[in-house]
């Protein structure tokens, strides 16, 4: 498979998306990766040895800032590097867009192309979190924060294709966000989805409403929610898991005398482990084709599991199945 | 002053909220804490040498569980305890309401009495979180689901004061929960709250948007959102801390073997001074008098602390500031 990797993107680019990509390759043998940006950046940072029929450079000459408005940016910069990745969408010459670039942008040129998968009424971004019982997925994290009902139904049917199907859970259930248990509790929106859901083919898997604190706890493998909520919930956990990592190497480690390096160690791979910036990436579902959106912040590993994951995404075909799902669900919504 | 305490709120009462309040009545000498539940229960609990003109027993011969409907149980149970707490309020022969009972029925009892201050459209809970700069207000986290551009305006002042004179802030800063920091962003109620607050009085207090992360960074003193996005931060927050906590009791605390007393110690510390659940309580804005819903799980510790804040709040006439506040602010909106 073939995939455009938006090199001009994130906070340190070009060099860490570069050394993501060459990592990728060696890791991923059925993947060619397409870097997109500036041939004059790009080009220093690839060794000399490097594998030029799975590494190729297709050359931008803009980018597109991570503080710039996203319409903005793409109208007054026809060539920046995140338009040229879904431009090679569109044509078919790649199967997938992975970038760390300006988030709204990374979706706006996705959702420009018009090409959603059949049935699907809005794209969504799912995020990968950690709980108690691995990882499980929450959407939308940010692609629509005035969805209805019945996008909230489809983003749970998307996501338990995506846990099934990327995270191997057999029989994945659906929580729907809110703020008590109780059916009839919540806002309108939160109201009628439980409703929908109750009344749906997807009703076996839907545990009804779940609570802020029952995320972590891994309560369900998906958890729906509007893009507004979804992107509070997943900045709120980076937030709070880099204030409370640095109190417990403040508090707990740096008074130890004789162990301290073994606990500073072992903390550090925590970190490594549950970095919310470095679970790889976001994708984009429902759109005609895989977009993985990545943290502004991603190093070259987060660069090299994003890859990882659209190359996984691609390979069991989960466009297909998604299709198949949405197809025995209600297409008709109060719009 | 005078404090109604539901003795039989939260998931372990009546005994942990009976000895917070005879902590509470040691401690702070100016208050009288008014024990409201089952006599029967809460009489054995006292110890026999218990200063009597500080702490009264007032029979209420039911309670609202945890569960149930707080607007049939208020109905079903007109002898419960949250209720008798309101009652006692209505008729001024107490200054505050402190209970760690359903938090439903709590805030039902309270606006029942519609009794707000002047000038106030909607009440809101207000919650204190840790962040790297000391402790915000987050406001609302749970008293209405539907605010409109005006009742976040009137956090905003709300929440102000209280940073101000309870949390000791000479300037305190106001942030918008968005989804991004550029003006625009977000769904209709953050961009027009956007508006209102960059127009009003209380425009040099406002940091406009914020993120989920910036609340953990300490970015604002005040952080103002609906009732929805508030419950599920509060919620989140401890779930994440929960999860994360026994994270590091597991990977870095016990592999150690010379230290890992002293580390466990340490991180014993760091959860009781962090834990969500042990704050205190939330105060309920904007009514006229004195609540504190505390957390369900509530033990003595929060219980005491709560009536502390209690005491704190009427000590600094807080309601009167709010009122001289909200004076100076717009009062129409677009209902």
């Amino acid at each position: 498979m073939r995939i455009a990797l938006d090199a001009m993107g994130g906070d340190h680019a070009p060099a860490p998306i570069v050394a993501g990509a060459i990592q990728a390759v060696q890791s991923t043998p059925d993947a060619t990766v397409v870097l997109v940006g500036d041939r004059a950046r790009i080009e220093p940072l690839l060794p000399t040895d490097y594998p030029r029929d799975r590494l190729e450079i297709f050359h931008a000459s803009q980018a597109v800032g991570m503080d710039e408005s996203p319409v903005d940016a793409l109208r007054k910069k026809p060539d920046n590097s995140i338009s040229r990745c879904w431009q090679l969408l569109a044509e078919k010459k790649v199967d997938a867009v992975v970038g760390a670039g300006n988030t709204g942008a990374m979706v706006a040129g996705g959702l420009r192309l018009r090409r959603f998968l059949k049935n699907v009424r809005r794209p969504c971004i799912a995020t990968l979190m950690p709980t108690a019982k691995g990882h499980c997925v929450i959407l939308d994290v940010g692609a629509n924060v005035h969805p209805k009902p019945l996008h909230l139904l489809q983003y749970g049917a998307m996501g338990a294709i995506f846990a099934k199907h990327i995270l191997g859970r057999e029989n994945p259930t659906i929580g729907l966000m809110n703020v008590g248990e109780e059916e009839g509790k919540g806002h309108e929106l939160a109201q009628k989805t439980h409703e929908l859901f109750g009344n749906s083919p997807l009703k076996d898997r839907f545990s009804g409403n779940i609570e802020g604190r029952d995320i972590h706890r891994g309560k369900c493998d998906v958890v729906v929610t509007d893009g507004f909520v979804g992107n509070v919930i997943l900045k709120l956990c980076e937030g709070v898991f880099d204030f409370l990592m640095k109190m417990v190497a403040k508090e707990v480690v740096e008074p130890l005398t004789v162990e301290r390096a073994a606990a500073q160690k072992a903390l550090d791979e925590l970190v490594l482990q549950y970095e919310y910036s470095n679970v790889g990436g976001a994708p984009l579902l429902g759109i005609d084709g895989i977009c993985i959106i990545c943290h502004g912040s991603s190093g070259d590993r987060a660069i090299h599991n994003a890859i990882q994951m659209a190359a996984k995404y691609a390979r069991c075909r989960l466009n297909e199945k998604i299709v198949q799902e949405l197809d025995g669900l209600p297409a008709v919504d109060d719009e």
